[in-house]
């Protein structure tokens, strides 16, 4: 595939995040206009409310973004998703007719507010990268005893707090919560003192299932509407003492940041690839049929308070060991249906190498060996006013596919956060 | 408190579950007409949308009832709570000058069909009673190291499926999932042979709170509507496969079988009841500033396929040993909003006796000691066609607080799950 040209200008741009190839969906605002559904075309967002309202968009026979939201476009199904990327290419590539008539629901990025591209309906947390999976086992119980013994047979995972969720820009306190240092008696509750970011891709769930009707893999990867960046901010000081025998439960309950654009599933084909050998054979409800991974390129930049961002990190979604239609094949095993709006974390992305980590726990080595940033200072886990961007891009024949950034910074604890 | 006496003659006969005093919140549906909100009183259900329509219920300038489900409601807050109990007592009260205008709105119990009383935003369940993590703990890791380190300090808890909770009467398959036996060096994908109950009282968030913004206990029980049976349905040898280290997942997916009325927080005033002392001191955040549990007496059925029923357990919420604004007090700490909707169920309400216990793992002790029952039978888990029915009831001088049942049964597992 090469890139399709626009006359949107900006979109055929060497490495333009946001070519005709692409067309994610958002939600975004301007000054004086509320929330709307776009897609994001070059430097400008296409205003998709404004033109379905106008009749170019009827695609489904009732409206799909009469709200805020892309959840009854996520709800309609793959044929209509290709439809609207066949329309919406049509009324953008180079030479359409109708590029008068589409020109002025153009908006420029610089002065649109972006919002949460989704209402998400639930949000679940897996564990299926190999390398951080890996890593975590043998910091906390040693190389030998790394990998669980469910881990080479299922995608591990647990249900995480839907309202966490929030776009990328929003700020927000490092937590408080209960911390229990090694060789303390009894608990404290205080600001987290090891808080970390964590690397993901999180497939957003289009298509439901129903109740008591588990999916194959090819029907789960049917389901998904598409793929957003994923920042899991985990408190990996509460997680310690909280986590048995239930799990991360308030250690992953500030903030989950997501990039603000769904690049869609249609436009990440020419980048699907296939997981790695399996080093045990997957029961067959986990055989794929085809290759359920993309070639991604990841990064993670964090930049001090008013300091310039250092690169602490670069790996690549194929990384990882099993693939979201694999995750939402196994999550509807027990009979739970999923809806449209579920929202499923990757689960860490780290390389095989130390400086392709995804997280500053696996980074530091458990804050053992600090990571140096480019303006000399050194980091074990965040300090207050860390920003922390994750980027992502999978390149195609003169062209790249972009998610925007999915950032957040960390502002410091609150003095007391039961004071009103 | 004594009875509040009705013009509806059924509800103040001796032991009925829903006198003037209770006033429990649902959502009906009759023959013919679509699902709406009730509240039920004596045998029958008063139609309170219809009220609402006609003017009889304007209590927050907006209407409350126009969806079938109390969210509306629940989200104006305790004043409107209190002022709908008011008024609806009003009209029902014996001696009612508008008992002629308010008969046509009520509907017999008989002929309607109970669904989901609220939209379930998010469900998570707790781990909070004493006896029921020491029986787990000493099941799987001997009595000696039977409560983990950090259950004395906090409510241990772990987000659920929100999907996957179900009105009372709902039936379901054995689900399916991996399991590894003991000995077995592979996992087999097959119906789980370890299926289970766990009798619990869920809370019904009614108020939100802010991002950011832990609240108090004393805040935390104000948030709270009422309160519902909870069965949080479990397959045994899934979790005990899946759960290192994130956690129970598919092993709690398939249902949670809620009653079909919210008892309000209101409701149960008189039966508040402190929790029993405590064995380490709590941190602040945690402390109570009155009783927040209730004595509500809780009993289990189990009726095998066309036999009668066996009282298999009897039990009292009073036995937890966190409360429910408790609970939400510890959920908020981290920093994700509490939403209008969330569930959180307490955990499995176990007595100190064997015929107290809240799930047949501890009931059977891990499948050892088989449950006798009246038609000879026993059982070590659960077998295909029981029917749990879950049973609560506040006793007052002369009236009772019910719940409404809480049943399921157990449909055999699909043949084939995948099959189309």
């Amino acid at each position: 595939m090469t890139l399709v040209v626009s006359w949107v200008e900006s979109a055929n741009a060497a490495g333009a995040a946001f070519p005709l190839n692409n067309l994610p969906c958002g939600v975004f605002s301007t000054a004086g206009t509320g929330p709307r559904c776009g897609v994001a075309i070059g430097d400008a967002i296409l205003d998709v409310a404004a033109l379905e309202r106008e009749g170019a968009l009827d695609l489904a026979g009732a409206p799909l973004f009469a709200e805020p939201a892309w959840n009854a476009a996520m709800a309609a199904g793959p044929r209509t998703w290709r439809a609207l990327r066949g329309r919406l290419a049509g009324l953008l590539a180079a030479g359409s007719p109708l590029r008068d008539a589409v020109a002025p629901h153009l908006v420029a990025q610089r002065d649109a507010t972006l919002h949460l591209p989704f209402r998400v309906a639930e949000y679940t947390d897996f564990y299926a990268g190999r390398n951080h999976a890996f890593n975590v086992g043998a910091l906390f119980r040693g190389p030998e005893n790394a990998l669980p013994p469910n881990w080479l047979h299922m995608p591990v995972g647990y249900n995480g707090r839907a309202s966490s969720v929030v776009v990328s820009g929003t700020e927000f306190h490092r937590p408080w919560g209960q911390l229990k240092g090694a060789g303390f008696e009894r608990p404290a509750f205080a600001p987290s003192r090891r808080f970390d970011f964590e690397l993901e891709l999180g497939a957003v769930v289009g298509l439901p299932s129903a109740a008591g009707r588990p999916v194959t893999v090819a029907e789960a990867d049917a389901m998904i509407f598409g793929y957003v960046l994923l920042n899991d901010w985990s408190a990996r000081d509460i997680q310690a003492w909280e986590a048995q025998p239930l799990g991360p439960f308030q250690a992953k309950a500030t903030a989950t940041t997501i990039s603000p654009w769904i690049v869609m599933k249609d436009a990440l084909e020419p980048f699907r690839v296939s997981t790695p050998p399996r080093e045990a054979e997957l029961l067959p409800y986990l055989h794929e049929d085809g290759p359920m991974l993309y070639d991604i390129a990841l990064e993670v930049g964090l930049a001090p308070e008013g300091g310039a961002e250092s690169v602490i990190s670069r790996t690549n979604y194929r990384e990882m060991y099993y693939s979201a239609a694999q995750l939402l094949a196994h999550h509807t095993t027990a009979g739970a249906p999923m809806r449209t709006g579920d929202l499923l974390g990757s689960g860490t992305i780290s390389g095989a190498t130390k400086d392709s980590r995804g997280s500053m726990l696996e980074l530091s080595w458990g804050g053992r060996e600090p990571v140096a940033l480019d303006d000399g200072t050194a980091r074990r886990f965040l300090l207050d006013g860390d920003r922390v961007t994750l980027r992502g891009a999978a390149t195609g024949d003169g062209y790249t596919i972009g998610f925007g950034e999915c950032a957040g910074r960390l502002l410091p604890a609150l003095a007391d956060p039961y004071a009103r």
